[in-house]
């Protein structure tokens, strides 16, 4: 099917999350060799989840059809540009491409202020507005010694 | 408590998870008036969910323990500097602070390269690794629009 067909219906996704009063106005849709394999809302309010984003619940669902953490050769359609949340999920998850409709400025508009996370991912961690302070720096080193000695690990 | 006893917890945790083969070297605390509220750890293998870091499973955890989708007046304690998905979600869940021990160096070297996700995010679009696509402009507005004029939405 064309690029168009999922994108459309990742919108009235969107629009039925709207009207059904389930969550924010939000769809997604991951696709594989011309397939649907999930299709997913925004739930953040229903599922009481600030992070079930429609990506993130999408890539969610399909890694559990597909039984595997990656994605590898499936593309994603949005009816919004992906937050930066969101954006990094579909890096983790190593998906192909990324279709979308709406961009973070009509989000923004909305009252959802994804830019404002993006700007503050470009600044340094002493200028963020969520204030990091670093703890413990020589035992945090201790995890990833014992990774790289485990015989056992599943790397991803 | 002081700081450093939630920040060695996670730390152990993050030890744990290794030991035990049951994912990557990750865990955080959430923590509210010096309580715990949800403590987790890295679980992408185990669990086949690309999303499933230390933070965003607590993330997820203390707002089910809270019944709510917004983490205000909670801390969260990573054993290491939250990556951009886990730093979005933070973001999002609206925690207070942030404290952590390794930072995303240490999690270069030992392989998981957080550091290339926050560079691909202050990239512009077209510059990405990712390709992404914009279609159907006019159809994604629609969804906000909906929204905007919804009496029944929980804003959040």
């Amino acid at each position: 099917m064309v690029n168009e067909y999922y994108i459309l219906k990742a919108i009235l996704l969107a629009q039925e999350n709207v009207r059904k009063g389930c969550g924010g106005p939000f769809g997604a849709i991951i696709v594989k060799d011309d397939k649907i394999i999930a299709q997913a809302v925004n739930t953040v309010t229903k599922d009481n989840d600030p992070t079930a984003h429609a990506e993130i619940n999408a890539i969610r669902l399909a890694c559990k059809v597909l039984k595997t953490f990656s994605l590898e050769g499936c593309v994603i359609y949005s009816s919004c540009e992906p937050c930066p949340m969101c954006l990094s999920a579909i890096y983790w998850a190593r998906i192909d491409k990324i279709y979308y409709s709406a961009n973070c400025i009509d989000a923004a508009q909305a009252g959802f202020d994804d830019s404002f996370i993006y700007k503050e991912m470009t600044l340094d961690i002493d200028k963020r507005k969520i204030v990091e302070e670093r703890l413990c720096e020589t035992e945090g080193k201790r995890p990833f010694e014992l990774w790289q000695e485990s015989k056992n690990k599943i790397e991803y």
